[in-house]
């Protein structure tokens, strides 16, 4: 019989996606769950949708089931460059590259850029997706120093001074699973060293556009374009399912993350790019975003009173403008394993923060609660009750 | 400035597949093209992609646009193995697994399996998107023998008599490029080869759909069970553009192969997948498939009919009875990228086989021929223009 020996080296360093076996075991009929990371699906503009998929159709024929080019499909990424222009980023629709998600992006510049033992900086807590993205191309992990806003500009510099980064992995907007945002002043302080370094940052920018309250922040891309691969998703403002996601890399990478694409799965799925181009092109993306938004908002702000309400003085937590989830801390050396098992009693869900650090010594004491998914009543019931737990 | 001192080992041992170049090249109006490898865009269903749109929308709402489970989408998990039995694969819906197209499982197996310098064994010309999907692993080629018939089961015997594979690659029917398919005898000695020495065998299977003549063959999965890793497309019966493969690995690989695509693109669009669930289900696979193989089978024997008519004694070629593909030979020291250098300029493209194989060093005589693009008597016309330059 074939055994275990079969396995490559890189993938005994694996393991199951923790979150993705919690969502599982909380998916349970009556299990209030503030565990997942998940779109509501009434988020979903399905009356739009049902009619895009009928022009498509028409418009592009049998064009949009037939194999297409790995950089992607050329309307899509004409009406991502439109709009990431307005964001503050230089770009031309040949810049723009399409992924499977911006999971598929992630693969990529693991794929291309990490040789076994190169240090990737990491925030702490980082994003899980990300770590399973990387792990396989057998990387170290640098974690950085991060508070309330983030990434601490100082701790950066300090590690750049003292070792070589392959690159620096941010969500610096909203971040899963803190929720925290990197204000304009750090933003510009991080673009800087990147150039001074010339180091390259990974940007993630999934939640950007789910800002409920505050103004909009430029991305780090639009401040060191050089050193920046900003990678997005359409997946928090159209449909995840239809995993359509988008990169804007240097110069340098961009033909060996199309080369790389090319062994994975040869391009994103061709229909799909045109839905999510029609989407673009119609102004709907526009029009329905305000409807995310105010769906989302009360949520938030459900969430946020709630913990004010009822949770303790020694446990803090983030106060997001926008994204999907809320950071609690408890004290120094609290269980927060042990309340998501007391939690689960009770059916109500969450998940324990150690999961989002790359050192298992950290973050016990931590949990996140996502509050896109439960409606404002069911989050203040779910906070009382984990907080008679607590 | 960043500079190539960014690029991971891994990545430097990468090209541009050769032959999306040549099809870039061969895609101007006006060429004459037996270079591609794709579908024509005419065979796809479009009436039926119009409606089953419209009824996913109908009956799986925003389900069908969600995120979803790594493992596949479960109603089309179910059809698929139904019909995988009626192939004589002994199979359930749990031990069927979705891929992006079947690119995306011979990247995950390369990523499971693949040690640096581990041995793959491949035929002689082999498919080159597996080549590219393994490279980045960095495994070693071992080439076995292989005739007008396919692989030559002594040739895999003396193989593994003085060398250890991690796993055998093999399209056994209508091969890519060569059109070639390997007989039941030799299935049968190859699979009693594979359990005798405890050897995994990848078994890609894209083409055994379109059956123009003679019986079906049974796959080799049916022969060997725990020693064949089974994959599947439905590129060429439905539409390539939605990007929906299939596999049914031995037990042994089944959670590793779903961790790895976790981190390559979390799973395959539930759209897609929806629409190929109801695709199946509502029988119209059956029913659509005979149009697709009347609109090839004229085309396949009009290119038969062409060369016999026009090619000279001393070139031979496969006489396929399904698939997309003749492969010609020509002989000794013949060079076919001459010839399709005088070819672009009478605007007649095809690949020169060259491409497939892993030994840069072979093939130099041989080309590969599409049949599924042109109409029959463009493809009359074709052959004999490459005739006269012969």
């Amino acid at each position: 019989m074939l055994n275990q020996s079969l396995i490559s080296d890189r993938t005994h360093r694996m393991s199951v996606n923790a979150i993705r076996e919690i969502l599982k075991v909380v998916s349970q009929p009556g299990m209030i769950s503030l565990a997942g990371g998940i779109p509501a699906p009434g988020s979903f503009p399905m009356d739009i949708i049902r009619e895009l998929s009928r022009q498509v159709i028409d418009t592009y024929g049998s064009t949009a089931f037939q194999y297409g080019p790995t950089e992607g499909f050329a309307p899509l990424r004409h009406h991502l460059a439109e709009r990431l222009i307005k964001k503050g980023i230089q770009t031309t629709p040949e810049n723009v590259f399409i992924s499977s998600g911006s999971q598929g992006a992630l693969d990529a510049v693991g794929k291309v850029l990490i040789s076994k033992g190169d240090k990737i900086g990491v925030e702490s807590p980082t994003y899980l997706g990300a770590i399973q993205a990387f792990d396989p191309y057998e990387p170290e992990y640098v974690t950085l120093v991060t508070d309330e806003k983030g990434l601490v500009p100082e701790s950066l510099e300090t590690v750049l001074g003292r070792t070589s980064l392959k690159f620096i992995y941010l969500v610096p907007t909203f971040q899963n699973p803190s929720g925290r945002t990197l204000p304009m002043e750090r933003r510009e302080r991080i673009a800087a060293i990147l150039t001074r370094y010339d180091v390259l940052l990974v940007e993630d920018d999934p939640y950007s556009d789910l800002r409920y309250d505050g103004e909009a922040l430029k991305p780090l891309k639009a401040l060191a374009p050089d050193h920046v691969l900003y990678i997005g998703t359409l997946s928090k403002v159209f449909a995840p399912g239809l995993r359509v996601g988008f990169y804007v890399p240097p110069a340098l990478l961009e033909d060996w993350l199309v080369i790389v694409k090319q062994g994975v799965d040869l391009h994103t799925s061709t229909f799909n790019q045109a839905l999510a181009a029609e989407y673009l092109s119609g102004n709907h993306l526009e029009q329905h975003l305000p409807h995310i938004i105010a769906r989302y908002k009360p949520k938030k702000d459900a969430m946020l009173e709630a913990l004010a309400t009822f949770f303790p003085n020694d446990f803090t937590w983030s106060r997001p403008e926008g994204g999907m989830f809320v950071w609690v801390e408890g004290p120094p050396g609290y269980d927060m394993q042990a309340l998501y098992q007391r939690g689960l009693k009770k059916s109500v869900a969450f998940v324990p923060g150690k999961y989002f650090f790359v050192d298992p010594q950290k973050g016990m004491e931590t949990m996140r609660l996502n509050f896109t998914m439960a409606n404002e009543a069911t989050i203040h019931a779910a906070i009382h009750i984990l907080s008679s737990l607590l």
